[in-house]
């Protein structure tokens, strides 16, 4: 057992080993085009840079906060699951059957999802229309597969767009279009626009994935009115939205916005949920609420029955022991996320403001920085990331200098834009990090800003 | 929570509730063909099948035994696995870290899987050609999705093929052909030229999918001579051999057969592992072996290291709360699944005896079945199945009347040759049953055939 154990990410450089001389190899133009696609090698690129630099403040990753781990909370939480299972009137073979045997392919947490959707987003769900998944990544690719029938199928975005959700259009070929994004989130004429041009070039445009709450990476939300008009949008030009929520439990107290999935009475949205930033993100336990009617199958009542097909061809089911586990989180925090979520958004609500604060205090026009109003943020009221637009180029180039020469990292936020915009603008995160290590890591990237708008690249 | 959860699969009769009259309903004609590919669709049927009999002895289900399933087991390997992190030098955060946070895409294990791998199978395997997968079934999606490029790539499988395979196939559009299957496994002189009938169709014939040992569904194992012709073959026609090999501890105690891996010099053989029928399947925890050196790929030195990519897109990373256990599960047993695995092949070569000593007493020469000689079976030396042709057809609806009438359950072997073959044979699976189920189960199938075979359909 070596470090790499510990590495976040694939923060190696590739082993050189000795893979062979002479002999086969295997040629990549012979792959998938996926293998090497921008979208799925960019991160690892990205984490490579950070793993040269451990002694970098790190705004650059998207993990969550690591303060509340313990070790000691997974037999609890899997004796109450067992608890729950028996006061269920499960006997001890039942339980062992869930535990270890195969099973289910929707889950077998679906019913304590269903009740956190109620008590959370005041959204009632059939059980049967939640399918459990290896995280919401995984939900995002059967969906995309899903509705990829052939070359005319493309989705929307907005754009910039989490990167994973654009790794899982290329793992089914699905083209993506984009759509401009504002402070509140995405642009709806550019996206009616969009959907009237593809079908105009003869195209299907299926789905528009959205995040309207403190997105990844641009950390804008959406108003309740846009929402109301997006969920109308999409009735009206008959899409479906592929709404992801990974983020709303970290607001700063204000009553939350309904999801889309609450405005939504024609069965339009499709719902990813994940426990990944409200449990732990090592369990992979995310789900899928699709509950539109399906015609044509026989054997299906719902999407979610569709999906479930294309997941026992897939994973077969979700670990049963991750479930438990997450389940037993669920059953310890009476099924609110949002109760189980108050000590970590507390620290997420900290820490954005030890970097609104400290930008204000070294970019803000009373800061001295020059050239005046060069740099700019946007102020997000929750989440886990703010967007920086700087005065020259930052792409990955830049990182490495920003790393090497000012031992501070972040995320070029082209990377999310597909290689197409944001070459001034960097994402930082700050879910890890202390209120020190944010003050140190914003006078790095003053010191590395000022060098940068000197050269003005 | 209800009698659901215990569901061993999708078994219900989907649920018709109220999908909502009129509005939208989504279109299946719409969505990827792979939604309703007999491939997927077939299993979800029989089990359906075979919920609606529940008193039914069943030789269906492919399930592992569950005698030795115990829940106390998880916190104890959990802890083995803490220890055995400590033991490596990790300190109190990093082991959460690996416990919680995002992990490792190849996985946190894939040390103890390379020295399983040693011990087991006398194969030694750079750790880094390791990427631990949600289950066997997600390590060859990863596969056929990197080999899947364009419409003229093609995969191999011998027919009778695991439907898991076959599934997976139809999520990537990768077409299959079958190579004929003897008792000693796949027919290489119809593999070799099926390939090049494919090559001079302009095809690209990319992999062979086998599994050497005690085949499911056919039971059937390679003589080590043809092992080493297959993995010769592979080498002059240029293709890549896809191993699987979840069933070959489960012998009859006579020194096993070297691994097609074991015996792959040019790196020809991808291997896929599993800990579902060895630890529990609950975990889903599989991996594949990847070691060949990729050219033209300047982030990735093994095929392994674009397979991650993949991975990094599908499911990010496999549970690392599932890694811990089996983890601990591989720590606890000094990394020897064959030591772990001695009980349980203990009970399915009972089981084994059992079902090949009562088929003899029901069905063999001095049995005074008639018509004489009209079932015939294979005696597999180990694994978890066996196959019986009987003297007529027996389809699915020969089942669902055998599960009727004579409350016996089987799997009727078209659904492992698409449906082109196979239909007077039967795979009888008689991992979870005890000798007396196996002999009521006989007594009830032997009822049954000589119904069938009076109508002699």
């Amino acid at each position: 057992m070596t470090a790499s154990v510990t590495a976040p990410g694939e923060a190696r450089t590739p082993r050189t080993g000795d893979p062979g001389t002479g002999g086969f190899r295997l040629d990549t133009s012979s792959l998938h085009a996926s293998v090497t696609d921008p979208a799925l090698t960019s991160m690892t690129l990205l984490n490579d840079i950070a793993g040269r630099y451990p002694e970098a403040v790190s705004f650059a990753a998207g993990r969550p906060y690591e303060g509340f781990f313990d070790t000691g909370s997974l037999p609890r939480q899997l004796r109450a699951f067992e608890e729950h299972l028996e006061g269920a009137g499960l006997g001890p073979d039942g339980i062992r059957r869930v535990f270890f045997q195969y099973g289910r392919t929707k889950g077998v947490i679906h019913d304590l999802i269903a009740r956190h959707l109620a008590l959370d987003e005041a959204l009632t769900v059939d059980p049967e229309s939640v399918v459990v998944t290896t995280g919401a990544q995984e939900a995002m690719v059967l969906v995309l597969r899903a509705l990829r029938r052939d070359a005319q199928d493309l989705v929307l975005t907005a754009a910039p767009a989490y990167v994973g959700f654009l790794g899982a259009t290329r793992l089914v070929d699905m083209p993506v279009r984009s759509v401009r994004e504002g402070p509140g989130g995405i642009d709806l004429d550019d996206l009616a626009d969009q959907i009237r041009s593809a079908r105009r070039e003869g195209l299907r445009p299926r789905a528009c994935y959205v995040v309207p709450d403190f997105a990844n990476p641009s950390g804008a939300s959406m108003s309740l009115a846009d929402r109301q008009r997006l969920v109308d949008l999409a009735e009206r030009e008959d899409i479906l939205l592929l709404e992801d929520n990974p983020y709303s439990f970290f607001h700063a107290g204000v009553p939350r916005m309904p999801t889309l999935k609450a405005l939504d009475r024609a069965r339009r949205v499709v719902y990813f949920g994940s426990f990944a930033k409200t449990a732990y993100a090592g369990a992979r336990i995310g789900y899928v609420v699709a509950d539109q009617p399906v015609a044509g199958d026989p054997g299906a009542v719902l999407f979610a029955d569709q999906l479930a097909r294309l997941k026992s061809m897939l994973t077969l089911n979700t670990s049963t022991v991750a479930q438990a586990a997450i389940g037993g989180f669920l059953v310890e925090n009476g099924c609110s996320m949002e109760r189980a979520s108050r000590r970590v958004a507390a620290v997420y609500q900290r820490n954005l403001r030890a970097v609104l604060d400290g930008l204000e205090e070294r970019f803000g026009s009373g800061s001295g920085f020059r050239p005046a109003g060069a740099v700019s943020w946007n102020s997000p009221s929750g989440g886990m990331f703010v967007v920086v637009t700087l005065p020259f180029v930052a792409d990955d180039a830049a990182l490495e200098c920003s790393a090497a020469e000012f031992g501070v990292l972040w995320t070029p936020m082209h990377h999310f834009y597909g290689g197409t915009a944001g070459f001034r603008q960097i994402r930082l995160s700050y879910s890890v990090l202390t209120p020190e290590q944010i003050g140190e890591g914003l006078d790095r990237l003053a010191s590395f800003t000022a060098a940068g708008a000197r050269l003005d690249r």
